[in-house]
């Protein structure tokens, strides 16, 4: 952030009175603009066994696996959001059940937020931000080309819950130093 | 948003192309200006039986009671957020336990995040922004002077269940409609 999104002045990095961060102030009309963690709501949708998976067709992590999820929207509830990202990203119509995993990424200012879901039907397909998606059992999820961290622990926690017959929550603080991601369960 | 963050420019509301929504895009550099709702990051801080409360020194709701809660940052997870608000608020050190609710505030573009918290000792006090901190039984709740909806529903699960022995976690969605609440649990 170079400029005020208010007046087209500057903006400067500085710690407003009261406050204890620096933050983008305008040098000009003095509006403080502040920063803050965006949402990724997704979700795992099930059908029988199986769960749908995604092969992005974008960047970032583009050919890598995923589950349906993306930046919530404003005006929109989490469920609805992860409901969307289903529709959008795999043509697939979903009931939203329980929560099934928070995992603060420091790093990426998110924090993604992922629920179980049961597909209402197959009838899905490959939307735009899509290259292939499909119905895969337990044995057959490609561990090696999930595209992100947090899908991984949502996946592992979503399977050895299933096994133990418990719908936990699951909670995960990833952070990335030195290259290597530094991993904190809560 | 009137002017672009990055360039100066004046931003236009446009549907990018292959998206839905309408954005703000810079008319000079074309960058797409997303706005995503905001995290508040809370908790109900327990001694005992009795659950701490703050009266907000600050607008919104003045002079109303509430909860420790307020703007997640970036670079910090959740419940690290909702302990640092304790802090500020009630100069209370707390740990941060079971997840109590998720609150979809739509017209405010924010989820509220609310945990479970224990107090680690009693020697808290009155933040910058409280005019009065203080420990209290449930049947010296203030009920009628709760600051927001979100922090009502949460106190009434969190005792509910308290009651009830167990520790769920609650889904409410609020949104606004010819002056009234709309509400939808989950």
């Amino acid at each position: 952030m170079k400029f005020c999104a208010a007046c087209g002045q500057p903006v400067t990095l500085k710690i407003p009175q009261g406050d204890h961060l620096e933050r983008h102030v305008c040098v000009g009309c003095g509006t403080i603009h502040y920063q803050n963690p965006r949402i990724i709501a997704g979700c795992v949708p099930q059908w029988d066994t199986k769960i749908l998976l995604c092969k992005r067709a974008i960047e970032p992590r583009l050919g890598y696996w995923t589950i349906p999820a993306g930046f919530m929207e404003n005006g929109e509830a989490l469920q609805d959001a992860a409901a969307r990202e289903s529709l959008e990203e795999a043509l697939a119509r979903v009931q939203v059940d329980s929560l099934l995993a928070i995992v603060n990424v420091l790093r990426a200012h998110q924090v993604h937020i992922i629920f179980r879901a049961r597909l209402l039907d197959t009838d899905f397909g490959v939307g735009a931000e899509s290259l292939e998606v499909g119905l895969y059992e337990e044995g057959e999820i490609p561990w090696s080309q999930i595209a992100f961290l947090s899908v991984e622990f949502a996946l592992r926690r979503f399977l050895a819950d299933r096994r133990a017959g418990v719908e936990q929550t699951h909670f995960r603080d990833i952070d990335w130093r030195d290259g290597a991601a530094v991993i904190r369960d809560r």
